[in-house]
């Protein structure tokens, strides 16, 4: 499996993605700040990976500390916090993740642990959400496969795979299970302009997993639909509002409106974590605009004419009428949402208790996996 | 005007296009080979501007010709006609423009022409295709502007502009006219992967005219839609089959089925030798597919890693059903099709008997302009 990232008592280490698929370079964090700039910059991307990224900053950040008392701790701790909640406001995993550090630090210190103590349970957290996060992704993709068909040509957009999250994918991991169940895959990518995740990580990803894949433009996507070269549409999330509204990466949107238009499912495969109950809908969620030069630029070369203006929203919004099913780790919501995310949300705080979510348990009301190759809803 | 392609005696002289917008480079063209290779490789592209140079490509290789006698002559003649057939499959203009020309040679032959008398003929003809071409597309945008409200925001796709021809544009032309009556005019133009005409090339001949321009990625074009900011698309097209399908560059059909799912009227904007009666239906179109270096790199960047397959096909065909409205120089053409395009064609024969379009004139069968702001039919 690759390593997206990982814990070391001196550092958060980091493939760059910003240099895939050309260089492997590796980025030693050695500071919070270098962590929050590295989810900024997208060294580090993918709402999973950035949830793992500010857990694990957080920690490292804390194990820095200088501060003796637990008063002068616990405001190094909220300030690293908010250095984290400000990197990237999209994404819903970076919140949750913020969350789950601070209920750590608040227990620990209301049951009177000492600043060595906090400063280990803070790892021992950022641990537990990264190998929680490749546990879900498992049993995501357990769930997901079952949509699949023994032949399928599956179309994603962006990079929701190993490289998005702590490991195994989102997107990637419902495809990764399906091949692991011996099913004959061949997998379109689309660039996803203008980062080029799609051409760059989840090629590469794939690739490297030796699965047969194909890189196209994201304008190329209805054509291949309309030719009958897709059978079904995968893609991750950044946040999925209480009625099933998607946040995910900018082209998403359009891929589901043609996706409807030929009758082809579209799947959205995200951890329990990136649904967000108290965002009622789509409307909602904050769409962070990025800097003209990802649009002007490729490496050094200018693509646009100086006085020319540019729009760069990170993601588009895809409103659940086009969204088939929602995959998570404990199983498969589809329409209603508002009922079936609740139900969902709900199994896991009774099933977990402490808000981390219990891969692979399931609820009867949302129900698993059923054969793909339904209409839309 | 920009000169997208000018004759001289002794060459072909165009503006470089895949240098553009960084570098405004001119590439003299002194063989028909040279001019082939001009158009293969996209120096120069965009329907209308490939049927006019290959026009004046056929004409610089008569005129280089050493061939004293008629017989030798036809049998160049042939060559270099053939030449020019094979360079680019999509565009019917190309087409259309040998078949001008060898109207040209065989009237003159069958007069008893010399080599000479006939080398100028060819010549006069190219001329005459150059300049009818700026004609036919101010024509087009007198009659596209009647459909754009005072004030409006308009996307378009790839670049149907005074570089897609011999000046003016055919889509960008619908936009120029409609400032110059003083129109309130903000366009959107999408990148157009992989070869970026519309970052490249609509934008810099946008911004040079001080039209309002933004450049996207296209997969930003569903989400300026569903935002309420595009009021109408206009694009270009390479083919038109006589049922109204439109072939035009790859992502056309997206937009076209996006603005489709918003309500909001898709026009193309094409003079009548892109329309192609002899193709019944956009599933007899060639489409083009070409290397797959213009989807793997950007410049020296490359973006996909080894391994990955890649597809790029150059042209999308959409459907006629998504096609609001056809702008000719001749009117505009609305569903069905079949009748309103075969009545604009027909129209012409009458008008002009040489085969050559009667700029600005109207049939009241096919209908100018009306009011845009309709909904899809």
């Amino acid at each position: 499996m690759l390593p997206t990232i990982e814990w070391r008592s001196d550092a958060v280490v980091m493939i760059d993605q910003r240099k895939l698929p050309v260089s492997e370079v590796y980025v030693f964090c050695k500071t919070a700040q270098q962590v929050a700039t590295a989810i900024k910059t997208m060294v580090i991307r993918g709402a999973p990976a950035i949830g793992v990224a500010a857990a694990m900053g957080i920690a490292l950040g804390m194990r820095r500390s200088k501060a003796t008392g637990t008063k002068q701790f616990a405001t190094e701790f909220q300030k690293i916090c908010d250095l984290m909640a400000a990197t990237r406001p999209t994404a819903v995993n970076l919140f949750w993740a913020i969350e789950r550090m601070k209920k750590t630090f608040a227990d620990a210190a209301q049951g009177g642990c000492s600043v060595d103590e906090i400063t280990q349970r803070l790892e021992d957290e950022a641990r537990r959400i990264h190998d929680g996060d490749v546990q879900s992704c498992r049993a995501m993709g357990a769930h997901g496969a079952t949509l699949v068909p023994d032949t399928a040509r599956i179309l994603t957009h962006c990079n929701a795979g190993a490289l998005a999250t702590a490991g195994y994918g989102t997107a990637l991991g419902v495809i990764r299970a399906a091949v692991e169940q011996g099913k004959t895959i061949a997998v379109l990518a689309g660039e996803t302009r203008p980062f080029l995740q799609g051409a760059r990580l989840t090629a590469w990803e794939l690739v490297k997993d030796g699965i047969d894949t194909t890189v196209i433009t994201d304008n190329m996507a209805g054509s291949m639909m309309r030719l009958g070269d897709v059978d079904l549409v995968v893609v991750g999330a950044d946040r999925i509002a209480a009625n099933g509204d998607v946040a995910n990466k900018i082209g998403t949107y359009g891929v589901a409106v043609l996706a409807k238009e030929h009758g082809i499912p579209f799947y959205v495969a995200a951890p329990l974590s990136t649904i967000d109950l108290n965002t009622p809908d789509g409307s909602r969620i904050p769409i962070e605009e990025r800097h003209d030069r990802e649009v002007t630029h490729v490496g050094p070369n200018r693509l646009t004419p100086e006085g020319a203006r540019i729009r760069n929203p990170a993601f588009d919004v895809t409103p659940s009428k086009y969204v088939t099913a929602i995959i998570t780790e404990r199983g498969i919501a589809r329409a209603p949402y508002e009922e079936s995310l609740a139900a969902l949300m709900m199994s896991g705080q009774r099933a977990a208790g402490s808000g981390q979510p219990a891969a692979g348990s399931r609820q009867p009301a949302v129900g698993s996996g059923r054969p793909a190759g339904g209409r839309q809803q």
